[in-house]
């Protein structure tokens, strides 16, 4: 019978204007959506690193996130699944199937090391980032199952209530957190699925999510995207291109704390379901949606005046006296200039899962955000937000999880190894 | 300020390269999703035609299908909604707002006639199709709302009860149904929402599925794609190529009933959401997945031997005497050789709608297919194969509805204005 591997596959479909194409990508680490090139889906990403990729990575359009419980209480089990998941991390980001065997080359008589969905399908861009919860250092009845509690970071604490919070703790938490990106949903889910599958017996899938369009750009050369709410979102969000910033708000630092120096390198993932109220908002006018926001809805510039890129200026009044920029708006409750100077590398994503029992869409910004400490750079623009922010009305929060996001696994190490060293 | 609609966006971002590519792939109907031409996003297909688009369109890569119930009593305002979508969807396919105002450019003090999410995206290749349920012709409670009940195909019957069948009923049934189609989700996701907004008040929104990958081709220049069981599917599907075969098996003809002459040129749709039970599948050996398909995993051949467009040969042994295809494999069982020659034109998506209670992912496949009467087309072949197919083993039905197609719009008609005539 003939046997074709994803590999061969991507050879042959893609050819060398593919591969090229590939290389040329992660050396410039930046591709518009609207313009790709000859063949978007040959990117590819290296999985190793300083940093984990997934983070400022130009985000992709599509994404599958899930969170794990583990259901072993082996230590060693645990690192062998770590183990077990860089290896395949790092070849589905390459395009390879998720074992060495693959979808369709191994014994007949046991079943295949991959799923086989992605026969035929490129790297498509795929990123795989891992996190660890608060519960895996210190699980809710207080255990610590693995050794770990001594070297929890301090920032590590499962988040506040937050005004407006209506959690389902069926979408909140989790002892282990994937981020999967990538340009072809397929490949996202194959990544997700190959993972859980490999874990069978040792995690449990806690909780996913799948969200179809990207809402913020991570790299100047990405347009910035647009939310449910219709509007550009993320125009102010930290990018690649800001490696001083990034260093400031995003990476952990040796220093930043005595007991955890194994997360220095990584970040803080935060991740939220938000449920936007459509229904309502679309009843909005045009002008009264402008001003919750802060934004023209057509070019995204502030109402201070000027052009998309332009920074707001909460200063410049109308004739009647009232500041152009409201202190309601959202744009003016979030900005650094009143919060501290904090900045997150976000991340989220459009989606929509069915409808909800008043005939609506369940829908809404799967928020992520990458942050060097959520005690500073997430919670208190939070608790700012849901207090004075005028958008806070159409938004419920109904999912809610933090993660601590290793640095990147240098070659031969697999990913979060200096937490169990 | 600057007002920018979304044509002009779209013009300025692809140039007379992406209008000639539209142009093209009009003409041609035709293109591979693995080497898609410069532009692809820049398809658009016409709404009006003998047929409506969204059936033998080939099929593209995402999925937003919404099922309404009709909460107004009034058939005249049934009507007007029916008059509005039709313009509507006439506007999105080409890659217009959904209002002639737009997103943008409308009173501040009015809510915009366009949700603004799809600003700056091209048509993607976006089909909206229509249908009516057996419930707008006699609701559950035998009331005849709209004065259509002795109108209603002899055919559009609730479909029974399938063995197998765990039916939920917040995803089964709805008056009307929208399936959207494109190659980009957030135009798929923009033209339901659209439709859902100018609805409010007559129809409320029953059910609604995304799908993120095609599981079958429809038309001959297209590669055939992966379900999540990781094979290929839809290799035998009826195909846009085939005139003879949409007119005997797909398109109901003026003498099919003579209660609805309304529907000629028009079709069944049958929609069902199977789950796959992925974990279990993905435990079995590879020899067994092959023996429960009766195809190759890797190239999709059927078992008696050739390539993936040879026919499979049920009277092939092997050298034990039994059949190289097994009789209950899912490719014997619903072959149109045991099916009285029945065909159907799939056109179904995959779905994953995050966790299960079990630990496994709430994943599977979205149904779509057309057939010109689903009491030959489709009900046999369900009933054998929910009591013959090795593969149902894997699969639970958890939704499942029926929709009358109408045909295509002409120029100044609404779509199913017939009915209504």
């Amino acid at each position: 019978m003939t046997v074709i591997s994803r590999r061969r596959l991507l050879g042959a479909g893609l050819g060398a204007v593919g591969a090229g194409a590939a290389l040329g990508a992660v050396g410039a680490g930046a591709a518009t959506v609207e313009q790709p090139g000859p063949a978007p889906g040959a990117r590819a990403y290296p999985f190793r690193g300083t940093h984990q990729a997934g983070i400022v990575t130009p985000a992709q359009d599509r994404l599958h996130f899930a969170a794990f419980d583990v259901t072993t209480g082996s230590r060693e089990e645990l690192v062998t699944l770590l183990r077990a998941w860089t290896s395949a991390a790092e070849r589905m980001t390459q395009g390879r199937s998720a074992g060495p065997a693959g979808p369709t080359e191994g014994d007949y008589d046991l079943p295949p090391d991959d799923t086989g969905e992605a026969i035929g399908l490129p790297a498509s861009g795929l990123t795989i980032t891992f996190g660890f919860g608060p519960t895996l250092f210190r699980d809710e009845d207080g255990r610590d199952r693995f050794g770990l509690a001594d070297r929890r970071p301090a920032a590590l604490e499962p988040l506040p209530h937050f005004p407006g919070d209506e959690l389902d703790p069926a979408r909140s938490g989790g002892d282990l957190c994937v981020q999967a990106c990538a340009d072809d949903p397929q490949v996202a889910v194959h990544a997700i699925r190959n993972l859980a599958r490999m874990g069978f017996g040792t995690v449990s899938l806690r909780w996913s999510q799948l969200g179809f369009g990207r809402t913020s750009s991570t790299s100047t050369g990405q347009q910035t995207p647009r939310n449910l709410f219709g509007f550009k979102d993320g125009t102010m969000n930290v990018k690649a291109e800001e490696p001083d910033v990034l260093d400031d708000q995003i990476w952990v630092a040796p220093q930043d704390d005595p007991d955890a120096e194994w997360l220095a390198g990584g970040s803080y993932l935060v991740a939220r379901r938000i449920n936007m109220e459509i229904e309502v908002w679309d009843r909005q006018p045009l002008g009264r949606q402008e001003q919750v926001v802060g934004r023209t809805k057509a070019e995204g510039a502030p109402l201070s005046g000027g052009r998309e890129s332009t920074q707001p200026d909460f200063t410049v009044t109308g004739s009647g006296g009232e500041p152009l920029m409201p202190p309601s708006s959202h744009v003016a409750v979030v900005h650094p200039d009143h919060n501290g100077g904090a900045r997150m590398l976000r991340r989220g994503y459009n989606f929509v899962d069915g409808s909800n029992a008043l005939g609506g869409m369940d829908a809404g910004l799967f928020f992520l955000a990458f942050v060097r400490d959520p005690r500073t750079g997430f919670i208190p623009v939070q608790q700012r937000m849901a207090r004075h922010d005028a958008l806070s009305e159409y938004l419920r929060s109904t999912g809610s999880a933090l993660f601590a996001v290793p640095p990147g696994a240098a070659r031969g190490e697999y990913v979060g190894q200096a937490l169990f060293a």
